[in-house]
């Protein structure tokens, strides 16, 4: 849309802090355009406890509802289609200021304190567990630090902010975000999202660019972790992809390798497991996957790209609702081990100076069983004999 | 009051994150009922420096007043009876927003940047001194953890703050507020607490429910460090308590075993002196510890329960007045030692799913010879032979 | 200024977090005086991003504009003298709130995520590289930590800002602030900074006083980090000073020994070359330093007292223009390598209790030749014949 001046679009800008325009509340419909289709775009700023100062933007496209928060990253808090949630319920239950978050604390796992997004990027240094790695320190010499858990981008506030909508059919309606990964001697990345639906529709796409600010090369790791709690998620979903490999992260994975797409009830004391695979797609990458509930009338499908996030793991967290009963489905540039790890294994991104990658997902939610169908038949499309591992194996593990 | 629902209560939600409440500036006083007895409570956010953002609520009975911090775990900043100042000269002179905290700084020690209360939370997860522990990480694999200094409740805002006024004899006033230690994969403890005083009283109460959220067990700790320096802490100012036993925790304080009941006057260089005490109570379990001064014209004392306090700490701290002349009394459910070392000695309180745990304590000031003795006679009547030990021992101290 | 009774001064306090009192935005301008030269001095508060709740106040002496950061330890970010910018290009564009800044992230190089400004302090605790050393610690013990890159002062909030205008002739602009470096067993530094131009002036001027407010002797570092990118600096441009001894810090830095003084242009993967320096000044110990463009049409100097700042450091930077091409002049109490190798080597202040330390250097820009020979001249008159050293030296590098 950004670039396409033949149709009117409005556009408003929120934040910009290096033209210092900022706007702590605000509201647009479709009223304003004398539009028919009922939609809403809010801009407000949270107050009070570990939320205080906190930018959030609701957009409303009628059937569709989702919470972006500038203040962490540009993720999406929650999600609502037709009163299906789409999210999970976190222990952290607002979004949290990244000022209350010490990624380095408890050895770099301060991140798990403010994570309760239904859609969260990790990246963009880095993803993935906490772990040493060598950086190149002002001096010039190598210098081991730790990157810690899931690295910082969700935890940057947006330097700009813009709504758009395109006022011509079909209408769009776009946030989008500027945030900045930088530091002096370390990376300069820019991410530049833009998250998009149209009036009625039953999905958001996410279009994301980080480019490399600095004139020499600079690493790049990206992961989607969507989540999905009740009532997606429940006893018997499964998820449905077409898998061409798939391997447990570790021997609790292996356990239940043999179910390792079906989900079990909320359950006291779970241990988490993670199964790392890829998939399969068409001839130009393109690949869905999907959570479908045991009766199949409730769905939610992913569809990205195999070029651009060649790697997908499955996160299985089937807890006590008390403890966050979610499983994380993360398209990603490679699998979240430690970046050291990726590395070595040759799937951690390079971006030449000012080199770009581009990375898109489709958020979509199917309810009834015939749209539920729909998908699960394009998924069948793509479907190939998948090489399932008992056991971990060395090329994805650790 | 909170449940009792036949009188007239007043109530005002202040703060409440989720519901999208927050007020920012706001007063009442008895006049706005026709209220014959003066009194006022005003909530203010502090602008500016370290105290930017900061939330307080100042509650006034006409004879007591104390200024409670929502943004720093709903503790006490500093009170003031007829005049007379509770709380102490921290070199840290205003509150400071956790935002500027790193609990993590310098091995575990940054709490002490903060420290300026007169009443202050020390827990939940744990409090005592920085040291390693053993938690299990999402991986259901023990991971060794730096626990920091005192814990994380003082340095955590409240989600939810409400004031309530009952409106028919006796009038009280209470501020309520929720504040969560929680994260994800982490601790899941609620801490409600309500602070409420009566008009011309002497005495505040501070009545704490800590719950564990999660469906699983969880540790808990859980000290009130109370805060003295002048005029109540002064040169011959005694402790009084009934005590069963005392010791040392170290050679430092072995040193002045023989003293450890009276202060001395500030000195220049003077390094802490801690004691760790085992109190008598009455038949329920209720005690009395107070601070007297050497003519015995004012007294400060603390009622609580060994049910729920079993463990006194007495911290000795009279150093130069620039440095933080003071004396903390610590009811506590364990001493301030590591978490590690109390939960060998069997210290450390375990809740139960959704299990709670219930504390309270009551300041109260006494002024003028016959108060000071009233209350030195109700110690009087718990008083047992006390055990002092002259070296430190080894189920006390590490 | 402040001392100065007999004539006509304004004064506004902007800040005073003890008195409750905090303006968000203001301006006052030479008019509102009847004043005939044009200036002004406007208070801002910033929103959105990483800059959300900085205070700057931004000087118009009618040719020389620059903007200090009260949130910002009161560093100066940037400063214009007609047209000409002083300051450089970091990659991180905006001012940065020092709750984003975690100064323990990676070893101790958090400090780097905030570096923007023209001027900024390093100290008070300590400045220089990240480095262990040994505090006392509450309980009198010896307590090993890590001393984090450039210390603590510039990523902390002034308590009290005030501004003044004497409103005779000289007319000068002040804006005073006071900035605590403290903590409960820790520092406890008092930094008043009066930060004063005149209208029409090519020149500021920093003066800053730092007081230990402890009835125990303390120590204490500072270093004026005063940076400057395009134009000032070019390729081509030199470096004038009295140079009386000049080491390089290390062989990267011994590599361009025979150049030290002269600049390249911008290269991308320029690692940083830093010399350590002692400079001659006049019999009050009086010096000049200065950068001079290639054709000597353009040059900033700064003075400054020898006996106040005796080591001088260069920091060569010329990387790429968008990794930071940058040098900076560095007039200190040390030189900037860890406290404990300072110490050891005797450039460790040490001050009394309540002892007070004065600072003071001035900054000027020159433009066109003969204004440029005149500083080149008066620097002229202070050279002595250098001692450089083409390798390291034992007594400056570690």
């Amino acid at each position: 849309m950004a670039g396409d001046c033949s149709v009117r679009v409005f556009e408003r800008v929120l934040t910009d802090v290096g033209a210092g325009i900022y706007v702590a509340d605000w509201k647009v419909t479709n009223e304003e355009f004398g539009l028919g289709e009922r939609w809403t775009i809010e801009k407000r700023r949270l107050s009070g406890g570990l939320s205080d100062g906190v930018d959030i933007v609701a957009v409303d496209n009628g059937a569709f509802s989702f919470t972006i928060v500038p203040t962490r990253g540009m993720g999406i808090w929650k999600g609502f289609f037709k009163g299906v949630r789409l999210g999970w319920d976190s222990p952290v239950e607002n979004p949290v200021h990244p000022h209350h978050i010490n990624l380095e604390a408890r050895g770099g796992l301060g991140w798990l304190e403010g994570f309760n997004e239904w859609i969260v990027r990790c990246g963009l240094e880095n993803f993935g567990a906490p772990g040493t790695d060598v950086i190149i320190d002002n001096m010039g010499r190598e210098r081991e630090v730790t990157l810690t858990l899931h690295g910082k981008i969700a935890n940057i506030p947006a330097e700009r902010v813009t709504v758009r909508v395109r006022l011509e059919p079909k209408v769009e309606l776009e946030v989008e975000g500027v945030v900045y990964e930088r530091s002096m001697f370390g990376p300069n990345l820019r991410l530049t999202t833009r998250i998009v639906t149209s009036p009625g529709d039953n999905k958001v796409r996410i279009m994301d660019t980080v480019e490399n600010l600095k004139s020499s090369p600079a690493e790049m790791q990206l992961l989607y972790h969507c989540n999905y709690g009740k009532p997606v998620l429940d006893e018997g979903t499964r998820i449905l992809a077409p898998f061409r490999i798939v391997a447990p992260r570790d021997a609790r994975a292996a356990e239940d390798i043999a179910s390792f797409d079906v989900y079990g009830p909320p359950e006291t004391g779970f241990v988490e497991q993670v199964y790392f695979c890829e998939l399969a797609g068409d001839s130009d990458g393109r690949t869905v996957v999907a959570l479908v509930n045991r009766d199949e009338t409730l769905a939610t499908s992913i569809s990205f790209s195999l070029r651009e996030l060649p790697y997908f793991t499955i996160w299985k967290n089937t807890a006590s609702l008390e403890e966050g009963y979610v499983t994380g489905l993360e398209p990603a540039t490679s699998f979240p081990n430690t970046r050291r790890f990726e590395r070595e294994k040759g799937r951690v991104i390079k971006l030449e100076p000012k080199g770009k990658y581009r990375a898109e997902i489709e958020l979509s939610v199917h309810m009834g069983r015939d749209d539920v169908q729909k998908v699960k038949a394009e998924i069948e499309r793509f479907k190939v004999e998948p090489k399932i591992y008992q056991r971990p194996i060395r090329d994805y593990s650790t």
